[in-house]
């Protein structure tokens, strides 16, 4: 098993595919795209990719892809996501003119960086890079918003730990693979559809899964890409999809909707994300 | 009429509110909370915020102010995001070492910077902001991306106009007030609720709407802030609140529901989005 991440060494992705498939060993790749086209082209077994966080909302960026890429999620995992403050060892927060991160790093700790006088936030492709960064160029003026994790890869101190506006920040990540053989028992199974522009349209849709006492334990509309104020639909089912009522359900919505995808049908998380 | 907006003369919103509402003033104020704060002490009669992205989705932030604060939405308008790359007159594009904006304009135009050798991404508190210090430090070496009006503003030429990774970038922004005066007949209402943890349960939710004919333009879960994983609902109705099946709706909904909120009822935008 071999997963490849976005991102460098010490990136949030590497650390919650680590924690949950220790076994595996890690491929850092530069932009989400790369993680797609690793799996397609079998360099790797696997991709890990954030899908939602708990603060920010879900990240179109990758359901899209997922759209495009016909490579089915066979797995998921969460991650609290806790920034720390970062610099090269006898750095004193003082001397700190400069803050690096990625631009959702800066923009998840904007209110704690606020707090540090005359520092200028510099934006970065990747949190841990970052951290990369300042100890290739011996920055001694920059700190970056980091994973503890990153700290130790690079050599760095940590000079503030938690230190992101909101506390209860977690993401939820996907596991992407070119077969759909899912790890584990799959009890989850996630949708995206469109549907044509009706009243009670999506009641209609809910319907299917109601009526077949399918919990749904996600649903998000969305504004369709180049359609603006059209919307589709992601939806997380708290079924198998070899489950017949799922399979029915899905025939059923077919019906009414432009069109329905299965992005994949896997085991849900079940493991306790308070413990990092 | 005095409309407050997060940001420097020449942001997004400013641009959002005189095309909307030309008759109006329009007042600069640095963060979304002091938006709020200036409308709830009377120091202006509207503030005006951005509430969701066709590329980026929900702008979750400004719906925990609203839910926070009790200040009604009394309006809404549409503006379509076109990001330039503004330099002082007479930079060659060869000579930008660096990039200024706010961390959501960067990552908006993340394909476009990487497509410029050698270039900085630093990240400042609004995209407007970024013109006004390329202005004031003289900065040669130094491109912000921002809107056209702020190129105006503070006198920069536009190097590269609509350098935005994806075309099709509306933003869809919402007008807050102290009292629930809507500018116009309401058309439209829109609530948040939060729903007990049970099957079926946002099903029976909607049939309070469907039931009644009433079409919702916008659904979306979000993880509750604080409970990992629980969801609360933003729905907008085609409706507005004063017809008898808007308010019989929302009473049925609050039978079943942990809580329900009417955020405001307006009339929807109905200018041509297109046109700039």
């Amino acid at each position: 098993m071999r997963i490849a991440f976005q991102g460098t060494v010490g990136a949030y992705s590497e650390a919650a595919a680590q924690r949950a498939w220790p076994e595996a060993e890690t491929a850092p790749l530069e932009r989400f795209d790369d993680v797609f086209d690793a799996v397609r082209h079998g360099r790797v077994s696997h991709g890990i990719l954030p899908i939602e966080n708990s603060v920010g909302g879900s990240i179109h960026r990758n359901y899209d892809l997922l759209l495009e890429h016909d490579l089915p999620i066979v797995g998921e995992t969460e991650l609290p996501v806790i920034h720390n403050l970062l610099a090269l060892p006898g750095t004193e927060k003082s001397a700190i003119r400069r803050v690096f991160s990625h631009p959702q790093g800066l923009a998840q700790c904007e209110r704690y960086i606020r707090s540090l006088p005359g520092v200028e936030m510099v934006a970065t492709y990747d949190t841990a890079g970052s951290a990369k960064l300042i100890r290739e160029g011996g920055l001694k003026d920059t700190a970056a918003i980091a994973s503890a994790r990153a700290a130790e890869v690079f050599g760095l101190a940590i000079l503030d730990a938690g230190i992101q506006d909101f506390a209860h920040n977690i993401t939820r990540f996907i596991l992407i693979a070119r077969e759909p053989h899912s790890l584990g028992v799959p009890d989850k199974t996630t949708l995206a559809f469109a549907l044509y522009n009706a009243p009670g349209a999506l009641f209609k849709a809910l319907s299917v899964f109601a009526l077949r006492d399918i919990d749904l334990t996600k649903l998000e509309s969305r504004p369709a890409r180049g359609m603006p104020w059209e919307y589709l639909f992601y939806a997380d089912l708290s079924v198998g999809r070899d489950d017949l009522r799922c399979a029915r359900a899905i025939v059923h919505l077919a019906e009414s909707a432009r069109w329905v995808k299965t992005l994949g049908s896997y085991q849900g998380w079940r493991g306790t994300t308070a413990k990092p």
